[in-house]
């Protein structure tokens, strides 16, 4: 469905809505996949959005609210009746049901699970002890084993049995009778294989899987370096108890390419891109922009102290602002960068100099050639070649300690289990700033001593 | 395998490299997993990771190129002998052969594909006529089709006979006696299912697909959206061509969301984490450098223009940074949310006024708390409340100013077909320093002019 075919439906609903045809929207709703649902809805304002809603079935219902974005989610099930809002956690895979449940007010959570079936219930509770963000917190409980002494036919037999329960069955996974995992078969084999035969005999022994507390971004990476459709999670002692599946990993990698973006722009935990409150945006912006602002404090000091320098020398005054940003940009390419290389390759402390020593080489070829731009801009602008030799002699090892600092922090701070994304905000800015000013009119004011 | 682990093994080997251990080094690459492998032999210099190469068979090796960064991978096929290289290009699925094809210079391509079988020579050729970037240009010619007239047997069959060629069958697709798309059965249904049914009868009507000319970054938002674990791609009048698997997705999302953000930070292309040339790296960063070193100029001619100003309140000066880095940062943590939800929610121009409000709320909020501080901070330190007031209205207004052009810039560029992850790096910086200034100094000299 492209922008402008939802764009219509949204105003369609809106006018059937308007005019209070109800088995007109309804038949809309019956052609339109959940995810599509979800997005309109999104965009339909609150009453729309709860009498859309209210027509879908509990199955549609369950599916539109697992596709939700988190601000619309909360809006929506915060209007539910207790009944209706059982039915629809009732039929939501366990991972799903524990997202919703784990948002709830306890009391209003404790409700939803005494209504559920009990299974489900045990299933959800099981999840919610795992904390978010690991893989114990993303996985489902829903995925097809059998014993390893049982036969391809078996485990036909016990997909046919479980089909509802189960969607995107990728691999059957083999266990003892200890119920350790220790083997996988992907699905099309037991297309193949003949039904007779032991699972033991057909699986994959290098069954890849993680233990439930192996951190999601973790997770993402294994299942993406071994180009897997769904990886198995076991707890103690190997023994198998959930499953996630590749659309989950593709919400986790995505989710942190998002918040690693926004912690580069210095905003301070992931901001929900539809979030409206202004009072919340600003509390998750204002601290980094209190850092820069406490740390600029220092860059006015050190003008302060260099104020004698820029009175004899206002023309050094001009240049501070192409000074303080051409490094700054500088030391964000290099600790940009960096802090990919460390959270992608998993690069220990290994390569740190060799990175270093890499971002040290380009600095000094960039700074070289920005440095001879300003020497020239200086000497013909202001015919004074030499200032403009101070003040390309400047920017050169402006650049230079921008790049080794934007390269180094990022590593000093993964030393620290600080995420190095931060380093790449507000943080670097305003240390490249301070020592980029003390090495300017350090420069200048040598000059000034010596030479003026 | 840790990241410890890794490192063992890579020491091992270099170890018995020297020892000239070949035995011991091949069982080591026996017990090891591709994608293992091909990390360890990026780590491995020149002479021993073609060593270690050369002892793979040809399809253990085709596996470990696939894995390979670009820089390794060039690196290991301009040293392999053509009869090697065609052996590896030939065990390769189509995508992953076209991916190598396609770097390799013309002439030994040429020679490549003369050498594999003719089967896969059309299918390499086939892909190579597709951009990159676009579904043609990533998915594969692997697929299960049968026609929507066979049985659910005849599926079966169809399975088992390319079972080896077809890696991770999730979906069957249905086509009609023209080869065009119906219909897609998931492979668990062939397992539920009466074998004597017919596809057509069993098939799902709802099968989301792409064609060859769309955008790589639009099927990743398709497979993202609908959870699919394959989507297929269709040519003209519907005629399905070929499919592209999840794994080749997560790679598309991390490529993307790696582009992103090194554009956010100035870098023209994409820098491969690996890059080791200075000149490339250079050249690759130089551009956004030199466009913040020509902006600043103007910031520079703003100083220029005011230095009446900063010269009678030269205590003006000090507070250049502070206000320049404050409001900066206020810009691109606006443009960056701009800018990720223009990439990821298709958000045309309905929401952008809405969205420009949001900003500029954020703005006068957090602008009137760090205009407040700086008020305190001049009052304080300089004992100078009526310049406290100068300075402290305008880097509020300052602010306002950033966040209101980092919201709408985005809009803007992408209005005009540029990517606007460029808006959040120097650019928007550059034009916010400049606007910055001309309000700060301005203000500044109207407060000389009328009280001072």
């Amino acid at each position: 469905m492209t922008t402008s075919d939802r764009k219509e439906i949204v105003e369609n609903i809106e006018y059937l809505i308007k005019e209070n045809n109800r088995a007109a929207v309804r038949s809309i709703i019956i052609d339109t996949h959940p995810a599509d649902l979800a997005e309109i809805i999104q965009e339909l304002d609150d009453d729309d959005r709860d009498f859309v809603f209210s027509l879908l079935d509990a199955e549609t219902a369950s599916e539109v609210v697992t596709e939700l974005d988190d601000v619309t989610r909360e809006d929506i099930v915060s209007d539910l009746e207790m009944a209706r809002l059982s039915e629809i956690v009732d039929e939501m895979d366990s991972d799903d049901a524990a997202d919703v449940v784990k948002e709830l007010p306890e009391h209003i959570a404790e409700q939803v699970l005494s209504n559920i079936e009990p299974q489900d219930r045990a299933e959800v509770e099981q999840l919610l002890d795992y904390p978010e963000d690991y893989a114990g917190g993303i996985m489902a409980l829903e995925f097809i084993a059998v014993y390893d002494d049982q036969t391809v036919d078996d485990a036909i037999r016990e997909i046919r049995r479980r089909a509802k329960e189960v969607e995107d069955i990728f691999n059957v996974y083999a266990i003892d009778r200890n119920e350790r995992l220790v083997g996988v078969v992907p699905i099309q084999s037991l297309l193949i294989r003949d039904p007779k035969r032991l699972i033991r005999n057909i699986m994959n022994l290098d069954v890849i899987s993680v233990t439930v507390d192996t951190d999601q971004e973790d997770v993402a990476k294994i299942v993406r370096k071994y180009d897997l459709a769904a990886i198995p999670v076991v707890g103690p002692d190997n023994r198998l108890v959930g499953r996630i599946t590749i659309d989950d990993i593709v919400d986790v990698l995505h989710e942190e390419a998002n918040e690693d973006i926004q912690r580069m722009a210095g905003i301070t935990d992931e901001e929900i891109l539809q979030e409206s409150s202004t009072i919340r945006i600003s509390r998750n912006r204002i601290p980094w922009l209190f850092i820069s602002f406490v740390g600029e404090l220092g860059s006015a000091m050190v003008l302060d102290h260099f104020h004698a320098t820029m009175t004899q020398l206002l023309i050094s005054a001009f240049f501070i602002p192409v000074i303080m940003a051409t490094g700054g940009n500088a030391g964000i390419q290099s600790s940009t960068i960096v802090v990919r290389s460390l959270a992608l390759m998993e690069g220990g402390a290994s390569g740190l100099w060799r990175r270093v020593i890499r971002e040290l080489r380009v600095a000094v070829l960039n700074g070289f050639i920005i440095g001879s731009l300003l020497f020239a801009v200086i000497t013909i602008w202001k015919h004074d070649p030499a200032f403009g030799l101070v003040g390309g002699t400047a920017i050169f090892l402006v650049m230079i300690n921008s790049a080794a600092f934007g390269a180094l922090v990022p590593y000093v701070l993964n030393k620290m289990n600080i995420d190095p994304a931060i380093a790449t905000g507000p943080f670097i800015t305003t240390a490249n700033d301070i020592f980029g000013l003390l090495i300017y009119l350090g420069t200048a004011t040598l000059y000034l001593h010596y030479y003026a």
